[in-house]
């Protein structure tokens, strides 16, 4: 990969890509994300992508730091450069560089806007899905607003950390009432008994995933049933199965949760079937970069 | 003002202060910070906010980026090369660069170390210190941990342009229970019927401010009695005074809050004797830079 990023209409190779240390992303976290998979050199429910950008710039009040369709050339030209055609396309876009001063910035000040490429690593990924992932949980500790695909990412670095640390692959957020928000960087799943999807309804607690929302397109054509509900540890424990999902991870199985089996404690049939009909039936863009 | 910042090894003008888009600030807010008031070409508090610093390291397991004399070493320089004798010195300190990944980066990554200094417009303080400020109320929306004093400041960006968009100084945010936490970056007080000072303990719920702690020297010296307890908006409204506290207010008079006076709606006796014996009560360095 020859590392090119764009960094505030420039493209830069990764040793020159910097930005200012006045950038309020870098000050106050005062920034929003997102972070797309590219597959055979199309990118994956780009709508749905940018559509929550749109959702994230509007919560924390931060314009377009350009228009769509320029977004999207930029995002293929990162593509293009790093000559790739799998990989994850990271887009940020900050409330840009000033005085540091809580408040936002008077005047005009341009948005800080930057969009990398990094390497997937499909046989790691595949042998994951294939074995299965250990999952933590932890209490919920986060904003009041974790539903904005905003920066404030330190409590996820946490527990991701945390989770490392006790042998899992992530954690699992749980709230005071002892429901599963989600994870760390990954939405979470159950599979019923009687083989219905169940995943926390996308209320202000949860990131509203996109490939999330994307699993629901390939439960349909599956014919697969799912409810958007909330649910605790112990009937995750109890479930038929459990995974997470992410654009990185598309559908990775849970095997065990705070080292107790899930189920019969390995990887389910309904995260492998939903797993292999992810890209046949996700949106890809015609564009292919 | 030359504007010089110290940045990752190196003075630099500010038009080339810059850092990776890869630094962990930057795209997750995974870091802590300082702001420390320069006055007279004296470090106002040096020994509390390093103390600080080490305890917000700490708590999101951060090494030091060098040792304490070192990092005392580069204040005083960036001070010296900006050419000022009153101003802030902003020190923030980032698990470093490292490929985007939630967990902590492995092996040996340099930490990020930003050390730059901004004016201070004494007669701005003196005019406001003397007017008096308005707050607003906002619920409290941050993460449980808002002691640490990390980088994750949106909710606190949000709610200072709240207030600024309300004619107001500051908002201060209140918990579920109905008391008064703290300000976006301040801390809150009022003063009693019977003159005392009182502030909320120093739990996990406030950033354990270095000028609050040192407003309690000031008011054993004054013979001011104090109390470490928590306040609603009602009893701020009935209160005798009310003030914030930051090291860069120092301490400034409330006289509103969410549009109704505060006592007689004007600023009061106590605020402005902390206020002028703050600076010499308060600890400064020796060593004059």
């Amino acid at each position: 990969m020859s590392r090119v990023a764009y960094v505030n209409g420039r493209y830069e190779p990764l040793a020159a890509a910097n930005v200012s240390i006045d950038d309020r992303a870098f000050t106050f976290g005062d920034g929003v994300y997102e972070v797309c998979e590219v597959r055979n050199g199309a990118l994956i429910e780009e709508t749905r992508h940018l559509k929550r950008l749109g959702l994230s710039l509007a919560a924390i009040r931060i314009a377009w730091p350009t228009n769509e369709a320029a977004l999207k050339i930029v995002m293929r030209e990162v593509v293009r450069r790093n000559r790739v055609r799998d990989v994850l396309v990271y887009l940020q876009v900050s409330r840009g560089a000033a005085r540091r001063d809580h408040g936002f910035p008077e005047g005009k000040v341009r948005r800080g806007l930057v969009v990398s490429a990094r390497a997937l690593n499909p046989e790691v990924l595949a042998a994951r899905a294939a074995a299965g992932v250990a999952v933590i949980t932890l209490p919920e500790e986060r904003w009041a607003h974790p539903h904005v695909k905003t920066l404030q990412l330190l409590p996820n670095v946490l527990a991701r950390q945390a989770a490392r640390e006790a042998g899992a692959f992530e954690a699992w957020f749980v709230d005071r009432a002892g429901y599963v928000t989600e994870g760390a960087s990954t939405n979470a799943w159950i599979v019923t008994g009687d083989g219905k999807l169940v995943t926390r309804q996308a209320d202000n607690s949860i990131l509203h995933g996109v490939t999330r929302a994307a699993h629901f397109d390939v439960a349909k054509r599956l014919g697969l049933r799912f409810e958007e509900r909330p649910f605790t540890r112990e009937e995750a424990l109890a479930a038929a199965e459990a995974f997470l999902s992410s654009a990185t991870t598309i559908a990775i199985p849970v095997i065990s949760i705070d080292r107790k089996p899930v189920g019969a404690g390995r990887p389910g049939e309904i995260v492998a079937a939903l797993r292999r009909a992810f890209h046949d039936i996700a949106e890809k863009s015609r564009t292919i970069v």
